[in-house]
């Protein structure tokens, strides 16, 4: 169901894209290259690990039974019947009354249920002087005590850090299934654009949008597909939107931040598709579109890049994360507000923040310019019930 | 000088590394390729931006001054000259008494000096009637208003944000000077050591290290190198440290949890250039060697992949950043802890805990544990002069 004919809420909005973003597809990728990609399924253990009884010290292994009231004055005094080596399996199982050598990590031998480290014996030729008891299970870890057979390692929508990887790897996972990246297109039109190696004539600007919408799909863990730029003409937009739809999971529309061009943008969506949400109670970028086209979500950004950015945080974030399966890459900061936000009710308003001294301080100034940008931050959102934040107040800050 | 002698502060450490870190190198890349790269210089503006006045609304350029006392009752009538189209010069100046149509963003006609929304006017044939005044500079942004010709854009050191990457393209930087990503070597040692997709035999486990510390390098902005799984032999691992020397420029030495082989790679570093350090006050991790080969750094890790991800942390975070000239990728947190956590003074001590309804809880259980190591979030770091944090006191949790 269309809401084209209302500004609708940031909320609705966001409802609309979790109705249209299609749900993640999966891939088994090698564990090298899963860094930061998206476990697809929970992660069981394959078998018993570790698969063999271990020390955790250096010292010897013993039948916590001999050593029991061992001490500094009477020691227990065990016959040592030899050495395990790292990566070998000792040759017999222990004896009563028997110790053995082995380093950290080596293979307990049958019999064994503890180790004493090293520091608290003496070896007199073949005795060893143990002095200090050991209780059983002390300095060892069990067949399966990290993780039993079946017991789960990881979760599915884990993104997988450094750690991860390495707990994957110790359990034999060398191939992986994550979810796949979705392909996301980025167009951006306007008659005005000229490419960022150009030199713009007059009336002309670069298109910062291509790259930073394409920045921002990478960040999300997508694959970004430039498409360019496209002529404010409903044949060329028509055109690069049917390649999209052919090539891409989503697409993103930049530009025509005058009325005509947006219009033009929705009337070429709706062709293909249909427009959902043309217009949002939000500042700024209250005309941006929602759609479908040849099946595939599109949203419309505004044209201006510091505009263009709160919508990317705001509605394609969500949009990314629902395809790729994650749980979003948005790092949030709680700060107290060192001036007051002033902020018209009825819509939800994204103002740009500097934090200094661990205060934020707004970047007021006009809409239109880069540098209050490239000076923030982030963004702190104004709820559309409210009129503003007072200094003093803690706010939450959308961190670029 | 080698502090090899005794054992070192994590401090101390910590200070090695940066005396031991190359500075690093610079290189030119093209902008679509720059997400997450760090600048190398501060970056000017090469021009003015913007090129040329424009507005920030759609509406009509007039003079501020034709406007002076206009409002509902008594509208300011301006003749219509005609319109200016995106990416458009206007034609000619704008007249005394005149209005021009134009889009957000269009380029002003010389001769205004503000922008009067739509919203406010009304037209009628070739009137322009226009129903509030329109103070001088109002609705739009003059040349050079942004970022005048020369004036800095970013800092050296910025970690490009897709945020940046817009503001560099919309400044015409297509191609921008970065730090080069340093190579690191990865090796892991262990004759109980398997590859990952092997079944271990009695006694053998699968190298968890090797991926994990090159995913590491990796979310660190550099390049890791994997040489796979040295045996503990004085002269694979000194062919291998000589491969890894003449490709890298540094290296990850993982495993030796037994005293013989930290002593066998001490030996063989030392061999190649000098051991600095060999024994940290920190728990997990006491066993880390520092140093150089053949001219670049070396940490020598330990073999357990849940304490060599603490030194990964400590120690090599801090080499790699300072390689890469970044500011470090690091997420802390303040977290109440919920539990005591008992800790030796004397020592610094990194304890596992798990964050949980916004509290932090101590992992305990044995150090040779992976399942503690994968349910927890991150590492509360307790300084060598206490002896542990109390419950309810607040905590900074270094993230996984």
């Amino acid at each position: 169901m269309s809401l084209f004919l209302r500004v609708v809420t940031l909320e609705e909005a966001v409802g609309v894209i979790h109705d249209i973003a299609p749900a993640p597809a999966g891939e088994e990728i090698p564990l090298s290259k899963a860094l930061h990609r998206v476990l697809a399924r929970d992660v069981p253990a394959a078998e018993d690990i570790p698969g063999f009884a271990r020390t955790t010290v250096d010292g010897y292994a013993v039948r916590a039974a001999d050593t029991v009231g061992a001490g500094e004055a009477i020691p227990a005094i065990l016959r040592l019947s030899g050495e395990v080596s790292m990566g070998m399996e000792p040759g017999r199982p222990l004896g009563r009354g028997e110790g053995i050598y082995l380093p950290t990590g080596a293979m307990l031998p049958a019999g064994s249920d503890a180790a004493v480290m090293i520091e608290y014996t003496e070896r007199i030729g073949d005795e060893i002087l143990v002095k200090r008891p050991a209780a059983p299970g002390e300095n060892v870890i069990l067949t399966g005590e990290d993780f039993p057979k079946g017991g789960l390692i990881l979760r599915r929508g884990t993104s997988l850090s450094p750690r991860d990887i390495g707990i994957l790897a110790a359990a034999g996972h060398d191939r992986i299934a994550v979810y796949r990246r979705p392909v996301v297109g980025t167009i951006s039109t306007g008659n005005e654009l000229v490419p960022v190696k150009a030199t713009p004539g007059p009336g002309e600007v670069r298109d910062a949008n291509g790259l930073m919408c394409a920045a921002f799909v990478e960040e999300a863990g997508c694959r970004p597909r430039p498409y360019g730029i496209v002529r404010d003409d409903r044949k060329a937009l028509g055109g690069t939107l049917d390649m999209a739809i052919s090539e891409c999971d989503a697409i993103l529309i930049s530009g025509g931040s005058s009325k005509d061009i947006r219009d033009l943008a929705a009337s070429v969506i709706a062709e293909k598709g249909e427009v959902l949400v043309h217009g949002i109670g939000i500042a700024p970028g209250k005309p941006t579109i929602i759609g479908r086209a040849g099946g595939r979500p599109v949203i419309g950004l505004p044209g201006h890049p510091a505009s263009a950015y709160v919508i990317l945080h705001a509605l394609a974030g969500p949009l990314l994360s629902a395809m790729s399966g994650s749980r979003g890459v948005e790092k949030r900061v709680s700060v107290i507000l060192a001036e007051n936000i002033p902020s018209q009710k009825g819509r939800v308003e994204f103002v740009r923040v500097r934090i200094e001294d661990g205060r934020a301080f707004p970047c007021f100034g006009k809409s239109g310019l880069l540098n209050t940008f490239a000076g923030s931050d982030g963004l702190v959102q104004v709820p559309a019930e409210r009129e503003g934040f007072e200094a003093g107040e803690t706010v939450e800050v959308i961190l670029w």
